[in-house]
């Protein structure tokens, strides 16, 4: 077990208005909103978030805006990884100065075929170039999104050369095998996957919780499952088939436009459902659809959306 | 045949200093010598560019030292697509208020498995959100880098919507195939293969030219070749063959580090090498064989790089 963040981090949605402008009061009261039902933290800005949709200034002063909303840095581990090394640098320092937890760093994304010595280089130079002891990075591992792995040598190569600065990761990969062996390679890292489907196998190998997308939606009943495993509650088994059986109705669907959907749909709010291009709004038969799906899956919107922000 | 711009655009190499910055100064004096050699323009900021590893100031501030430096808006075809949309927009301003040629634009490039419906969402937003009858946008394919291929019907789409804006496309995606369907379906565009290894080919059927990564390196060969087949003059086949006999060289190699490589040992300036990471240099064991490679296809450095700025 690490001694970095642990628990359930949500990859917090970012709401838009119907002219696809960042609505920063929403997004502060649903931050809010999310910590007050159970989130152990907030990986704001990751893919969830549509962060790569986001300018620079846009993911600089939303962040500020949840700071100013009273949200505490410490709960906080924004995604600070973009494709040009002087604004990863910026962007992470920028992170560290209002002393966030952590950030939470994709590699470089538009370049694949990257060597182990590319994405080495890469962690490298903005480590070095944002100087700062205080930086505590999570490695962000994507591959089908961000088309760069981040593999297990070159992993090993940054924990030797940054061992008090690299001290966790976010395995997107969907692959439990890859998980696996980071938990067995890398004890010392909070590991994060990124479903809570697997939390009880997870945490008994030491995985340090999970940053799902789902979380967002579901972050009371990934609370309680949390709590029972920790526990060692009886209650963890059926808990974490419920939370299961959740998940896999929203892996059916565009997570993101899905969930905003239902945000829409719970709160009465239609801007909840606004997304940014290029992704698209779930259409009204697929959201008609997912509601009895996620109904069946023992998912109850009324009480799980208690208190929504609309 | 379409009304857009024709020849051979160049993708610049950007060069950078021993510490990774942006060097203004070589920067001009390289494009300056593209366009003395024969570059009918400059794609300035693509791929080969290494331009999704610069900031966004960085982009602007080095397309405003073109133009103080006396390149000619005209020649310059800058590459403004970025993965968030208002920067794609603020971007895509700029160089239109510089009264750049054109635009070669990126769809987002972050999200993947994006819907015809999102590509178009994404273009149609940037070029209204722009907003200018100046806009003359080309798309830019190269799925093997960006995740997000433009389908043939995604074009037809924003062709009938955005006629007099969208006049133009990049291939780079090394499918002669989709090429030869661009080049029939769409014949009012002015399509630019990735590769001047087909141009006598290509241009037959109606391509505008190539934009080519090895343009940076054999740009007076490749002038050479275009006015022979304009001219219909039979040594276009012989001229033909050498250019793609060179070009099928880089191909086996990084191309961004190569070429940079090639370049540190022609000019004498070592810094020509730096890339940014991600990349890496190309080791010299690598580039020994590509200087014998090259010489082999006939490409003879001391004339082809004559008058390179160190």
């Amino acid at each position: 077990m690490s001694g970095g963040l642990a628990g359930v981090f949500v990859p917090a949605l970012t709401p838009f208005t119907r002219t696809l402008e960042a609505d920063t009061g929403r997004f502060q009261a649903y931050c809010r909103w999310l910590l007050d039902r159970g989130a152990d933290g907030l990986a704001v800005f990751g893919t969830t978030s549509e962060a790569n949709s986001l300018s620079f200034a846009e993911r600089t002063s939303l962040l500020e805006a949840l700071i100013e909303a009273g949200i505490p840095a410490g709960k906080l581990l924004p995604g600070t990884g973009l494709s040009a090394l002087p604004e990863t640098v910026a962007l992470t320092r920028h992170a560290v100065g209002l002393g966030c937890a952590g950030v939470l760093m994709l590699p470089p994304f538009y370049y694949k075929n990257i060597s182990d010595d590319g994405l080495v280089a890469a962690y490298s130079e903005t480590v070095e170039r944002v100087g700062d002891a205080r930086l505590k990075l999570y490695l962000y591992h994507i591959p089908q999104m961000s088309g760069v792995p981040i593999t297990l040598t070159a992993m090993e190569r940054l924990l030797k050369k940054f061992p008090q600065t690299i001290v966790g990761i976010k395995d997107s990969s969907g692959n439990w095998e890859n998980t696996k062996a980071i938990l067995t390679q890398f004890p010392q890292l909070a590991t994060f996957p990124a479903t809570e489907a697997r939390l009880l196998e997870g945490m008994a190998l030491g995985a340090a919780g999970c940053i799902s997308a789902s979380a967002n939606m579901n972050i009371a009943m990934i609370r309680e499952l949390i709590d029972a495993i920790r526990a060692k509650d009886k209650s963890a088994a059926p808990k974490q088939q419920t939370v299961a059986a959740i998940r896999q109705v929203m892996e059916k669907l565009p997570v993101i436009a899905a969930m905003k959907a239902l945000y829409a749909q719970a709160s009465g709010a239609a801007d909840w459902a606004v997304v940014r291009p290029p992704l698209t709004g779930l259409s009204a038969a697929a959201a008609t659809g997912m509601m009895a799906d996620l109904d069946k899956a023992g998912f109850r919107a009324a009480s799980a959306l208690q208190g929504l922000p609309g």
